[in-house]
């Protein structure tokens, strides 16, 4: 259970001017975790964003260490302390002000990193609607497998390859064979891909042969970031049978540096119902608390500019939107369930993707493979250039935002990422 | 290109006299790599197998480290010139007898820890004798896909979830599905299995972007160790389409705690061939000088003890043996170069399991599943038990070794994990 608190009020204000400005994504109610580094000082330190400002923590004397995975693995009671006393402390009128004022840094200026080392990444498929479309293409005859509504579908991902926003995507070589022909040739990938997705990062973790019950599952969770999961369809399609993709998703997966926490979430949370005539969750997926408080809605965005449109000074178009309660199929409580049931070991700082965060309309696919139909229907933009699938030099950003009656809207930032010739 | 060099000469024998017994795991000519903790000081450190002992390198003067990740980073050179001092050393009538007795700790007092943190785990599917017989159980009509024999196949697998030899195994739950029944239940797995494994380490890496060079990819390999990836097969069967297999894999491997290093391994190749008629690999697969060496050869075998043999103080029986050149259709070489050839990075102490490998012949099998045909066929053990899958309280023990003309044969020890009721 994830408490609205005192953290929350809508009047509260912050000494940090530029956090009060309408459409800020980081106001005082928000409050993320990321690893920066600035100036001479190269090592990573543990910061939260604050309007255009990182507060360093350090500084601030509110923790001695600069290890993102050892804060994660707090208990949720201890997370919740310490962000009642940053966001005391950030609050209009604080005695703080003065000695706090030395330890902000512009986000302008510092260097971000990958939040945490995220020692296991695993991809899960929680939009039946992307699903449904992929499957269609795969496999016209039978695009939705029978495990998809009793199993949240996930698989492991690879690690070292996730990189922060702004780290330019470099386009994969890979084994690639057309219907036509008999043998594969090894060449660049022409169907590149993007994956709107969200990245779930575990907090406090479980012992080897230990599940989470679901009424726990939000406990082990630490909190929310976006995520581009790059694919290269041409490969996938060629190499993912029968164990699933592998080169084509691990040549670079990006990730926003800033991590909104579950408690800044807790106000942003609306019904979520299963559609009639579908299966009810089996016992361990489904809690009764968890199904009252909502799921978690968060609405997303993918931008895209191409080089031709940076050129003329033109600003990144929008690609696709949707939200998360109209696109997943399984929270992230039933997804820490279900990935410990077997008894499987998480850790604080891995990493649970969302999969394609594809809604029911067409237009709110997470991908472009969804949104061409496999590059069949090109995207037109609005200076007349086309799209199937990526061209080097284009630039995606994700961009996410919560908003509710009767709170502060908040942001997750943005995952940037370009792709670059190889 | 790994040299044989005087490290190996079957000459040379050690002052540890348990080492030059015939039939030992650790002469003098295999030196594996491994972490151990001992007595009061229980964080781990680094050492070398001798006969039954361990040569603790710190305690020898030969490092400053006990990070056996930043060891295996080391180039090949630099690795080669620890391994020969670590001979000279250890060899008999050297000088430094007298100072690194004191250096060696027994085997059997030492606890043993997982080799190094293993940043990311992939596991392949190189044995095409296993892709086939497994193939036909899940898709009759269909049973070697179309890819096989020009993809190194292999998936993304869960680090975390890695123990070493000793260790007990549980026996997971997961959501099990009957062709006979419309929904899945919740229950502990009826069908588990052992995979007879490799687990090939990655010595130094590359950043994310580059590819590596089949002619230089055995030079970021460190060495190698056994591997038992178990596997519950009727949460694997439900599970596993489109994105392959998850909870039926993560719930726990066993990993033998001595690294056989690429050096140590250099006299045991034997030549390779693809069967007639096959497709050559592309030529990013292809290096003649890594074909003119051959494949490292390898025999393995699994045993088996249940609580009933442990009970009448019988011995484990051989469930099961192969060697790498009966079973593997892709070398490690290729599946550095694969792996890296669209840009992922690996990091030193990453993971390769090698798949299940079995042999062509039936009982060369490294399952159950195909050793049982799915169950159907129990096997009969010496006392009359049967077995189809995995029984509570069951022991298995993989093994492994390496013979060649001329050379000193060098042992993997043992990979040993017992079934735990759940």
């Amino acid at each position: 259970m994830i408490a609205i608190d005192a953290t929350h009020d809508p009047k509260l204000r912050s000494w940090v001017a530029s956090a009060n400005q309408a459409g800020c994504d980081f106001p005082i109610q928000n409050l993320p975790f990321g690893r920066f580094s600035h100036g001479a000082d190269a090592a990573p330190r543990i910061g939260v964003a604050i309007g255009d400002r990182i507060l360093d923590l350090r500084r601030a004397g509110l923790i001695d260490i600069d290890d993102m995975n050892a804060l994660m693995a707090a208990t949720p009671e201890k997370r919740s302390a310490l962000r009642a006393l940053i966001s005391q402390g950030l609050a209009e009128g604080s005695a703080r002000q003065a000695e706090w004022e030395s330890a902000l840094v512009g986000q302008s200026a510092a260097t971000m990193h990958v939040p945490c080392r995220i020692g296991d990444y695993t991809d899960f498929y929680t939009s039946v609607h992307h699903a449904t479309t992929v499957g269609k293409q795969f496999r016209p005859d039978n695009p939705l497998l029978p495990n998809y509504k009793w199993v949240p579908i996930g698989y492991h991902g690879r690690a070292s390859s996730i990189v922060v926003s702004g780290q330019p995507i470099r386009r994969p070589r890979g084994q690639l064979k057309s219907p036509e022909s008999v043998a594969p040739v090894l060449a660049l990938s022409k169907r590149l891909d993007l994956e709107l997705e969200l990245g779930w990062f575990v907090g406090k973790g479980n012992s080897l042969g230990e599940s989470i019950d679901i009424a726990e599952a939000e406990n082990h969770l630490f909190g929310v970031a976006l995520f581009n999961d790059w694919s290269a369809r041409d490969i996938q399609g060629w190499e993912y049978q029968p164990l699933g993709p592998f080169l084509s998703k691990n040549f670079g997966s990006t990730l926003s540096p800033w991590v909104v926490t579950m408690e800044a979430l807790a106000p942003f949370r609306a019904p979520f119902e299963r559609p009639p005539g579908d299966p009810q969750p089996l016992p361990y997926l489904d809690d009764a608390d968890n199904r009252a408080q909502g799921a978690f809605s968060i609405s997303l965005e993918v931008l895209l500019q191409t080089v031709k449109m940076r050129d003329a000074g033109e600003a990144p178009v929008r690609l696709t939107h949707t939200n998360t309660t109209r696109a997943a199929y399984w929270t992230p409580a039933q997804l820490v369930a279900h990935h410990t049931v077997n008894g499987c070991n998480l850790q604080p700082g891995d990493l649970f993707g969302s999969g394609t965060l594809s809604g029911p309309e067409p237009d709110e696919a997470g991908s472009l493979m969804e949104l061409t139909s496999g590059g069949k229907r090109p995207v037109t933009l609005p200076n007349g250039e086309q799209r199937s699938f990526l061209e080097d030099g284009d630039t995606l950003i994700l961009r996410g935002y919560c908003e509710a009656p009767g709170a502060i809207r908040i942001g997750l930032g943005e995952a940037l990422g370009t792709i670059e010739a190889s």
